[in-house]
């Protein structure tokens, strides 16, 4: 039994985080250097969480964003609502909870206007979509597009990045066209109804955990608004990858999803252990539990 | 802008954690008060969490975890094993990679022999299954039983909980009849590939922010195994809310799946609120998204 215990944990893991191969079988062209320009790193008191951001799915949002960090927009904001299974939201906007409590930056607030909404995109040839292989409950068709879950319809042409854990999006007034500061990343399960209905343009490549550990807010309190602002966690620091200099700048490479390594991921996913699964699982996988492997890369 | 992102914000959380309607609105017959014998609670340094087991589901285990408890088995033992967006695994078992450290506990493991598998059980009349109301990517057919989320298969007649984020179960070696005192708790991405390949027996009804909050292994040293066991966040105690005299006894309430109150959650959660939602969600739910409400009840 002890011997065996070992192979047991390994295969629930297995199963979950790791690479089924090892990084050396897998050729370097099965991976890719994350863009710096679309590398957010935000630090918190845990940790440094990476996003990697979508300027295809996105531009406008992207654009605005990369605006907001250097103009160091978030620098001493917070993550003011967070509820567990669904969202941590930061930043501040007009008229919105956190907002008086940060005055300098609520006076700059008139420098970014509302944005026109990105839902969703044309589909077009410049991106790679990879199907994952089966149904899914919410979206015609799921794949996998540069790394970043995505929904389409064939019907209406349109493509969109899905509300999995980690999803980066902006937050918005009731009018579709009215993201313009806040953001939000899914820290619980895929609220997938949101889907189209906000600007959802990144991933968290590295540091869940950190965004995990966030201070909560009671979801029957002010829609989960932290009312202690002492207990908010803050965003200490937001910045763009690019702007970081030499050897500071932390590198990372995802896997590609449309390369043979990745495919390899999917069949190994649904059933990573035979010796374990005494009953063999249905060879599905939902979008949002296929994990895309993310290695830091040589600085 | 500012009175309508107060409801957006409203919007987005009625959508995923608070009851659709007020407590005084749902009925006292909608609401089961939970059984003390059922209710397990594990103090945690960030705070308590609170368990509901499901004897019907797996009778031996719930037995042997009670007797496990008030054994003081579990009582500075930890969560050794955590991995983000998969589970928090605690305790000590044959051969795995806490016990050493825990040498007067490991010495009365020959007290509590391997248990035969409850992986799922045969589909009675004794228990009301609620069906969710569209298909699932796993199972035949899914829905709740005493606010449980269980799969089910009309062709073989079986039913199991399900693998959802909270969803408490044994840990095991290899071979099926092996599980004995080790649990976990999914605290990520829901890991259906395990469904009826564990026993499955729980679930957590309050307290789930407190698990985020582990410390969590690298999931590629030694399959997630926290190296330094000073990191190690312990279980500080585990009780069983019937051995709690008096007041000092937490209790709740768990809304009733088979009731009126539960439909109208459900039918709300698919479309929360149309003023937010300017595409109309598909209307359909995903089992492990689809919370049951808990409340606490007066002391």
């Amino acid at each position: 039994m002890r011997a065996q215990f070992a192979f047991c944990v390994a295969a629930m893991l297995v199963a979950t985080v790791a690479p089924s191969a090892a990084p050396s079988e897998m050729p370097p062209q099965d991976w890719r250097d994350v863009n710096p320009n679309n590398l957010v790193l935000i630090d918190t008191r845990y940790g440094q969480v990476a996003v990697e951001v979508a300027p295809e799915f996105a531009p406008k949002h992207v654009e605005r964003l990369r605006a907001l960090i250097r103009a160091h927009f978030y620098d001493g904001l917070s993550f003011y609502r967070v509820i567990d299974g669904f969202v941590a939201q930061g930043g501040i906007g007009e008229g919105t909870a956190a907002t008086k409590d940060h005055p300098k930056q609520a006076a700059s607030l008139k420098r970014w206007p509302p944005l026109k909404a990105e839902f969703d995109r044309p589909i077009g040839r410049d991106l790679v979509f990879t199907p994952l292989g089966n149904a899914d409950l919410f979206a015609p068709a799921v794949g996998h597009v540069n790394g970043f879950p995505v929904g389409r319809d064939g019907k209406d042409g349109r493509e969109w990045i899905i509300h999995c854990p980690g999803t980066f999006a902006f937050a918005r007034d009731n009018a579709a066209d009215t993201a313009s500061t806040e953001f939000y990343i899914v820290i619980g399960e895929m609220p997938r109804r949101l889907d189209r209905n906000l600007t959802a343009f990144g991933r968290v490549i590295d540091g869940m955990q950190y965004l995990q550990k966030l201070e909560r807010g009671d979801p029957k309190v002010e829609n989960g608004v932290i009312q202690d602002t002492r207990k908010r966690d803050p965003i200490i620091r937001m910045r763009l990858a690019a702007d970081i200099p030499g050897k500071d700048r932390p590198k990372y490479q995802v896997m590609r999803t449309d390369s043979e390594s990745f495919a390899k991921e999917k069949t190994l996913r649904k059933n990573p252990a035979p010796e374990f699964y005494v009953r063999t699982p249905p060879p599905v996988l939902d979008i949002c539990n296929m994990p895309v492997p993310v290695r830091p890369a040589e600085r």
